[in-house]
C-alpha cells in the first residue's frame, strides 16, 4: 500500500471545529453514494439517511440533545443522521459501515467529520416524532448514529496514541 | 475525488472464493494498523482482534458455527475476529469502524474480505470458552464480528443494485 493510500486512515480524525461555509453538493453526493456502497447483512441496505443543512433544525436538534446550541455538532454546517429499519438483521453494523464510508468519502474531499452519538436520543424519543417526520424519516426506522460534517477550521489533529497489545495471531 | 480514490468504495465487495495461499505478513499488519486507527467513543479503543491463520482452528470454528467445514469462511486462509470489552461505551459501533478500516486496507492491497456474523455465536458461547482463551482473547471481551480474508479467486463481483430513495435533504 503506497503512502498516499495509507494516509487515509491517519488523515481521518474526529473534527470538532468547522468553517461556517456549507459543504458542496458534489461532495455531499459523493458521501451519499459511498454510503450506499457499504456492505450490509444479506445485502439488505435497510438504511436511511437524513441530511440536515438548515441551521435552525441543527440548532433545534442540538438543544434537544444537550441543551447547548453549539453542542454536540460543533457548529458544523451539515449533520447526517443514519437510521436502520426496525426489522433489519444487523442495524448497528450496517449503518456503521455506511457511516464509515461517509467518513472516508469526506476525507478524500478534504472534509472533516465527527461521529455524534447523542442524535439517537432525540430521534428515538417518541416525544419528538414530529421532528423525525419533518426530517423525512420513514416510519419504522431507528436512529443508529450521526455525523457532523464540514470543512475543518484550523484543525489537523494528530492521532492520539494507539493502544498496544490489542491482537493475537494464531498460526 | 478522483476516480482512483472513488474506486475504493466500488472495489470493496464481499468475496466468497479465495486462493489457498496465505496473505503476506506485511498486508496483515497494514490491516491491523488500520484497524487501530479507527474512531471509537471517547477514543476508548476497547477492542481486541484475534487473527486465526491455523487451518485446523478455522475448520474447528467453521464446524462449531455451521456444521460445515467450508462455511462460513469460504476456505479463506485468514479469519480475523473482533471483540469489544464488555464495559465499552459503543462496542458494536467501534468494532465495526475497526473492521471497516480492515476491509479497506485489504482492498488497497488487492485482498478480499467478507463479513462473517456467525463467528459471534461460537466465541460468545460459554461452552467454547477454552477455544476463545486458546485464541488469546482476554477475559471480559465479547465477539462483535469477523472477517474472512484472502486473495480473491477469480472473483471481481460487480456491486448488486443499490437501493434508491434512501435519503432526505433538509435545507
Amino acid at each position: 500500500m503506497d503512502d498516499l493510500r495509507k494516509a487515509i486512515f491517519e488523515t481521518r480524525r474526529s473534527i470538532r471545529s468547522f468553517e461556517p461555509r456549507q459543504i458542496s453538493n458534489v461532495d455531499l453526493h459523493e458521501m451519499l453514494e459511498a454510503a450506499q456502497l457499504a456492505a450490509s447483512a444479506m445485502n439488505e441496505q435497510a438504511w436511511f439517511f437524513t441530511v440536515i443543512q438548515k441551521e435552525e433544525v441543527i440548532q433545534e436538534l442540538a438543544l434537544l440533545a444537550t441543551g447547548i446550541e453549539e453542542a454536540p455538532y460543533y457548529n458544523a454546517p451539515t449533520v447526517i443522521a443514519c437510521f436502520a429499519a426496525d426489522d433489519a438483521i444487523a442495524p448497528v453494523e450496517d449503518c456503521t459501515l455506511a457511516i464509515a464510508n461517509m467518513m472516508y468519502a469526506a476525507v478524500l474531499n478534504d472534509l472533516g467529520t465527527c461521529w455524534i452519538h447523542s442524535t439517537k436520543e432525540v430521534f428515538n424519543n417518541p416525544k419528538y416524532a414530529k421532528l423525525k417526520k419533518a426530517c423525512g424519516v420513514p416510519d419504522g426506522y431507528t436512529c443508529i448514529g450521526s455525523l457532523a460534517v464540514g470543512y475543518p477550521r484550523n484543525e489537523s489533529p494528530k492521532p492520539e496514541s494507539r493502544k498496544q497489545n490489542v491482537f493475537s495471531i494464531i498460526r
